[in-house]
């Protein structure tokens, strides 16, 4: 078998065999197909699409490609979620202690954000002394003494995913739904969890604009998860607007905290909830009511030994940044829009995120919102405030800010929270 | 600008900008956009298409990433040709002398072979002496006195060209026509040539194995001469059978001598006259009759004095094969059928052409043919002879024979030699 093969096989309309999938996953990892190769591979996926059975079989080969985790050792059920990611997006936060206290494990394997999206290591390394790297050892003492671990993924994991997702990344061939289903599902089927709930977001913050797409990941995502017998369904929900009203890495985890110590916005709030009872319910845990778990302090119970366990110290200050410029609002009337693209991408710009994976983050830059869609607010109102290192950061943030929002006279319809469930 | 955004516009089925062509063109040949990037690109390309205009810019890019050669000093139009390539194809030899003994200058660059079809370079290095390399000023001064020069393109003409190609052979994006047209045409507008005539092959030893995918790459090159003021105009031609009856190197050469002598295959002799006729009229050079040219042994003293020029002895005995091998028919009738790529693909076994760049050619090797379509023959009549430097060799070439002729009672139809003439 050979590259050149497999390439124009696919280029030619033609679906992929196992054993070519096979191959050319392993002789990539192995540096035997060459980059060029496999991102013309890439292309040809992108553009010609792969049916379900090639997208399984591309997912099982990369999960082959590294070591898989099993968590039968655990005499609880096991249950994770992954969101597809967007702006103010710190759901994992406040989720995977409430889950835990509710009586499932929850070990959850995160990234670092890029671009407009912020991730949760990054959220959870502003926490002074907060370890995201644990040897699968630590994890698994972590998820035992807690009952709830987030941490970076360990490089044995999926290696032919890292590799082909840092490809894509430069050759303008990551929006593939075939390809960003199967790079999601390997890395969480290698996971090991018996539940899965996705949070596919839709909207200008997401990476899928359009309800349509959206659901195509989902549906793609779903199926891959349920063959590969983890117990999987996913929620469509908006990204139009931030969620919350925090964005930025220690913003975001005070509003966490917040909503741990049973307080919080209500959209976070409702999707913690809402996710908390797919995630039990797909891990076959019934009797428990996640409002409560946040209601009487057992979730927030759950976080401070998970964040102590990783070495952090759940009382410490957060880190906040030096500078900060308030954005009023010009007029009076209702908030009818507030994009989340360009938010994240204000807060991108004030330092909450890197351009590059090798760029630092600021742990207090960010947006705090003082007013969300349907708000009624008045001319001179402080909508927002910024938060930067240093005032050089506010100019290009203000400008990507610029036209963001609308006052109008009366509400405008927005996406509701929960969009669509899509079971397999 | 950067790659990314290039390519996503050409996999989103946009038009490129003429900026855009311009410097991912500029920006590949410096090392600043990498391989894998351009075999995105080129897959995208080669997925999507690109219209006439990109295609010229894109070409345009290709000539100014090197030198542009210029005849405009000497004193008699220039004219050339452009064969994509066939088995026995050895029209050049005979050609460029015959064009120049009629009043053109003839600066052909030309390349070596890889794969089935034999490269114009390999075949004259079987004739002792002779130098494919040559200076531009050793160029001008064989042109100066011989009238015509055949020698290997310096690295400095269309150096992105030469890297895409070399990319696009191990990334499964050779065929797609506004690439291939691109790349022949950057090179042969670089050259400096005022007139073209492109012989565009059809049939199973072509690269284009149906009349309609050549008549698009015919009309496109056609195009991309006119448009950069060469005048050029496209034959397309029969490679179904192979032509002539000689394949192989030195064999060719043989052949072509026959031809420059008066003699030779009918099919070699009627092509050669074509092709001249064609040039010279592109080049605005009429009254002078290319079959009286070869026939008043004028052809023969070009190519005496062409091949002497560049160091070679053209009395000097060619080299032979070591070992011959007779094929003969198993029964009496018509020779109905004779697949060229099969033919090519014995001669390459036999040692006449190359699998990598690297690797050296037999001079000797190759296949005789004793009978073409339309031939009586008689069972136990040879119907080839194979010449290779080791009898190790015959086995894989017969294997490559087997069910590459047909005997029948009687003639079937073939394309015609010539089968239409494309202008602007």
């Amino acid at each position: 078998m050979d590259a050149i093969e497999v390439i124009r096989a696919k280029r030619d309309h033609g679906e992929l065999t196992t054993a070519q999938i096979d191959w050319v996953i392993s002789a990539y990892t192995r540096g035997e197909v060459a980059d060029e190769q496999m991102s013309a591979l890439a292309m040809a996926i992108l553009l010609n699409g792969m049916n379900r059975r090639e997208i399984a079989d591309w997912t099982q080969a990369m999960i082959r490609s590294g070591e898989r985790m099993d968590w039968s050792m655990l005499d609880r059920p096991t249950a994770d979620k992954h969101s597809t990611g967007g702006v103010g997006d710190k759901i994992t936060l406040p989720l995977a202690p409430l889950v835990a206290a509710c009586g499932a494990y929850v070990p959850q394997l995160s990234g670092r954000g890029l671009g407009h999206t912020g991730g949760t290591l990054d959220k959870l390394e502003s926490i002074p002394g907060w370890r995201a790297s644990l040897s699968n050892d630590e994890m698994l003492d972590v998820l035992r003494r807690a009952g709830a671990v987030v941490c970076a993924a360990g490089s044995g994991l999926a290696p032919a995913d890292k590799k082909l997702y840092a490809l894509r990344d430069v050759t303008g061939t990551v929006e593939s739904i075939p390809l960003i289903a199967s790079s999601i599902m390997s890395k969480k089927i290698a996971e090991g969890t018996g539940a899965l709930v996705l949070d596919v977001k839709v909207g200008s913050g997401a990476f899928m604009k359009t309800e349509e797409t959206a659901r195509e990941l989902a549906e793609t995502m779903v199926a891959l998860g349920t063959d590969a017998g983890v117990r999987t369904v996913a929620l469509l929900t908006a990204m139009d607007r931030p969620l919350g009203r925090a964005v930025g890495n220690a913003l975001e985890v005070a509003e966490s905290v917040e909503v741990l110590a049973g307080g919080g916005p209500s959209d976070v709030v409702e999707l913690t909830v809402r996710l908390a009872r797919e995630m039990l319910e797909a891990a076959g845990i019934s009797g428990k009511d996640p409002a409560e778990a946040l209601a009487d302090g057992s979730a927030m119970d759950v976080w401070r030994r998970m964040i102590a366990a990783q070495g952090g110290d759940p009382d410490a200050l957060l880190p906040r940044a030096a500078e900060t410029m308030t954005v009023e609002a010009a007029e009076s009337g209702v908030l009818t829009r507030l994009d989340a693209y360009a938010v994240g991408l204000a807060a991108w710009r004030l330092g909450a995120g890197r351009a590059r994976k090798e760029d630092p983050v600021s742990a207090g830059a960010g947006v705090a919102l003082h007013a969300k869609p349907g708000d009624l607010v008045r001319a001179g109102q402080p909508l927002m405030t910024l938060h930067a290192d240093d005032t050089g950061r506010f100019a290009r943030a203000l400008e990507a800010l610029e036209g963001a929002y609308t006052v109008g006279p009366s509400t405008a319809p927005q996406l509701p929270l929960v969009i669509e469930r899509v079971t397999p």
